[in-house]
Parts: C-alpha cells; structure tokens; sequence
C-alpha cells in the first residue's frame, strides 16, 4: 500500500494523465458491463465484459508494440476497474441508465483519453506517423470492437455516428501539431479536444460519414 | 522419436503433469471438432476447431506473457493433437456423442487443470495475484470462448452454469494455500479440486449465477 | 522517396517477392473493402475491414512468433495499402464488382503467396514443420477469418470449397520439397503453384471437403 500510495504522489502532468487513464478505463468498464447485462449475461459475464471493453483496446496495442506483459497487466488497479465496475452496475444498473447523457460525455472523454494514450505511446515504440494514428484509434476503439464480438453484434464502432473517426482525426491533428512544434503536452490536448469535440457533434448531429457512391 | 521418449521419461510430478495437460488438450479439441461437425463445417474446419478450442487459451496466455512463441508451438505433439481429435471425431462422432456425461466431467477435469497451469505459468513470470488469476481463467475458458466466436455464437462460457467462475474460484483458491504456505503440489491439488468439484456440482444442480438486480 | 525508391530496387528475387506481397496485400484489401460495402459500412469501417483482411494474418502470424512489432507495421506501405484499397472501392464499388472472375483468380494468387511467405517466415524462426505449415495457412486464411467475425458471420475459410486446405497442402508441398533438397526459391514455386491450382480447381469443379460421416 505504501509503495502503491507513492505511485499515486507522482508529480503533476504524470498524475494528471494516470488519474485521467484510470477515469477513462473505469467509464469503459461501465458502458462494458451495462453491455453484458442488456445481453442478459450472469456476473462473471458482467466482469469478463467490463475487462475487455475497458482494456481490451491497450492491450491489443500493447501486444502489436511487443510491450509485453501489457502495461494492463502490470499494475493490479487496472484489471480492478473492471471488477468495481461490473459490481457497480449489477447492483445500481437502473440508476446507471437513467443518466446516459452523462455517459456519452464521458465516453467521448474517454474515447479522446485513449486515443491520445495509444498514439503517444506508438511514437515511443518508434512507430512511423500513419502506423502511431492507427495504433491510437486501436487503442481507443478496440475494447468495444471485442465486446461486441463477444456479444455476437457487428462492432458499433465500425457503424455509429463519428466514433472510430473522432479518434482518428484526433490523433492525426495530435501528430501534425506536433510536426508544427507545439509542446507534447499542447499537442495531446490539441488530439484529445478535437476527439472530444467530434465526437460530441458526431452524437448531437447524428453525424454519419457516406457509404459507397452507388449503395 | 528418441528424443520424445526423453521427454515422456521425465521424474514424477512433471511427468503427471505433461500427462495430464496432453489429457485436457485431448478433450478440448475432442469437443471443440464436436462443435464444428454441428456447425456443419467440414474437415479442414474441424481441424481449425479443434485447434483453436484445445489450445487457443494458452495462446493468448503466452501472449500476454509475452512468453514467445507459445508453449503450444514449441512441441509438436501439441498442435498434433488437434489433428488427432478432429480425425477421431470425424470417423467416430454418432459413438463419441453416446458418452455426454463422460464428456462433461473430462471437461470439468480439463477446465481444472487449465486454470491451475495457467495460474502457475502466471506466477512464474511474476504476475501479481489478481493477474494469475485472471490468466489462469483465460487458460481455461479461452479456447471455448474463440471456439463460440468462429462458430457465431455469445461464448457459452460467459453464460452456463458455474463454468469461468469456477476456473475463477479454483485459481483464487490455490493462491490463496500458497499464501497459507501449503506447499505447491498440494495448492495446485486444491485449486484444480475446488474447480472441479464447482463445475460438477454446477452441471448437477444447475446452478448459475445471479443476473443483475432488477432485470 | 529516395529511401523508398531503394528499397524498391532490392535484387531479383526479393524484388519479385516484395512485388507480389504487396499485390496479394491489395488484392485482399479490395477484398475485404468490398464485403465492408456489402455489410453496409461507412467509410472508415470500409478501411477497417481491408486493413484486417489484407494483414491480419500476417499479424496474427508474427504475434505468435513473437517477431513484434509485426512486419505489417515496420514498413508504412503496408498499413497504407488498406486505405488505398478503400478510397478505390468506396469510388469504384460497381466496376470492380464487374470482373468478379479476375478477383477470383487474383485471390486464388494472394492465398499461395502468403502461404508461402508464412511457411518461409516460420522456418527461418525455427519453428518444427507442422507448426510452420499451421502458421502459414494462418497467414493465408487469418485475415478473412478476422474480417468475417467483425461482420458477425461464421468464417468463410471454414465452410468453402478447397480454400484453407489449398493453402495447408500448399505449404506442406513446400516443406516436402525442401526436405528433397529442391532449393528454396523452386520449392516455394512448387508449393505456391500447388495451392493455387487447387483453390482455382475447387472453384472450379466446386469441390467441398467431407463432413462428419453420418451427418
């Protein structure tokens, strides 16, 4: 506990992005297990839902940098989130669903944290620009892209609204402010706010990008 | 063969437990084939079946390790018992489904030792406690889980009867006696007794988990 | 462009060979583009979709080899491939529709060329010859096994005509050649050729593997 205490009295900017990635997992947990339970899936399938959605997306990304064991898996808080969340939702499920503007800012919120998260690291792994972008929508669409092929749907991520696409836009500016000298920490919040934002009007607009000409 | 025969000769307890993993292999690619005959595909799919089914939870254990290649493709009798199975079913199906409840209690005996090996293979590397138990339930279920994802359907492991929960509660159990300083023979014999004795008294009672409040 | 232009101008052999992967690459996200069309994707799902068809068995090969990060994501043609396989079918959906018999046929080319490749990069990573020749089918058949999941469909590659056994008596040739000391680049001949002739003699003849006797 003494060692974990210290870990969380890191200095400023590395407390603030921890404190934001455990948010951000713990919202991811959340939209997991209220999947799990819309598909009338038992408490372990509530836990086994919140932890693919939540960390599913880092640890595919982890796993193609070769960053192994995942970061996921070396920190005991991470793979807790998704076990306070499925407990969470299995007892306050219809208080959850009765606030689902919240949820979809935070979602949003979570969406941009990931997709900064995922690029920042793939440009420490030395990956080239295009393959940092894809590793940064990776990580922030591929938690529910698993969840919903565990639950046997076509991953909505690949249908809704501006969703895959927000994080791509987002980490795509995050690198070109970059490119243009804005301090990293700028850059990422440049990357994360435009995420957030088109995403947010992606929702309000209900924003969808064009299928084939001629469908 | 030489060189195998080595391999077999090993001292006591190693020996029991390269018998028994080969034994759980064996009966997870026997149901996985079972599966891909219902599924109406054809040998080659049975193959794929099997293979996934016997050995894709350890897969994705050594991948997330990061302990590469695989266990499952460094020896070959490995991916050869798929090949095995698939042939047997193939030949052998209509007499084969005339033993269910031999089946399902080598099932039950094949999840129990998964979760243990999984467990184990966990700790060595160092992984905290939450963890190994989260790899030794992966060991056990993955296999059946990417089974139901080929074949289209929600993983029967995250909804029947006292199934990834009890790979759960044996893995937590053996961490727990070798807290208690049991020694680790004995802790594995715990676990992987605790797991079998969850599922069988599940499939015997018909016990599941509760759903969430409210639903 | 310079540094690109030199690898481009690599020696014979290796030029052909990067040739022809970057062909089958194309050829398998045009693919994969076009039943992202059919499942009524918008236009990043199209990206999405020929991205994993085009590489994901060469992902998935090279994470169970451990060689990570994976080739597909060293080199940024290849990512960048799917994408121009996207914006070409989201355009030009009805014209490619129009020469369904040269995709055929093109397909048939790209599943010998990657069962070669993944056979010669299992080899070269040691791995024993019925985990090379299982790597390699992986190689050939793991992106449209992907690609399938993500459309909620049971894999194609398990149901029809002669298509992941070309690609395993493919690779399996190969080897065999290799062990008759045929030196390497005639063996890859002989076993790519094989696969081939075989995926395009079971389109042809509409050959289908048996199912299990008495179904």
């Amino acid at each position: 506990m003494a060692n974990s205490r210290q870990l969380w009295a890191k200095s400023g900017p590395d407390r603030l992005l921890f404190a934001a990635d455990i948010a951000g997992t713990l919202v991811f947990a959340i939209e997991g297990a209220m999947a799990a339970v819309n598909g009338k899936l038992d408490l372990i399938g509530i836990v086994v839902l919140a932890f693919c959605t939540a960390l599913g997306g880092g640890l595919v990304r982890d796993i193609l940098l070769g960053a192994l064991p995942p970061a996921a898996l070396r920190d005991w808080r991470y793979p807790a989130i998704p076990i306070v969340a499925a407990v969470l939702v299995f007892f306050l499920d219809r208080y959850v669903r009765a606030i689902p503007a919240a949820i979809q800012v935070l979602d949003a919120a979570g969406l941009a944290l990931f997709a900064v998260a995922g690029t920042v690291k793939a440009r420490l792994h030395k990956m080239n620009a295009l393959v940092a972008i894809m590793l940064g929508t990776i990580t922030a669409v591929g938690g529910g892209t698993i969840r919903d092929v565990l639950l046997n749907q076509i991953p909505n991520v690949l249908r809704i609204e501006v969703y895959a696409t927000a994080a791509l836009v987002g980490s795509a500016c995050m690198l070109a402010a970059r490119k243009l000298r804005v301090p990293s920490n700028a850059a990422a919040a440049i990357g994360g706010g435009v995420c957030f934002l088109l995403r947010i009007l992606g929702i309000w607009r209900h924003w969808n990008l064009p299928r084939a000409l001629g469908q």
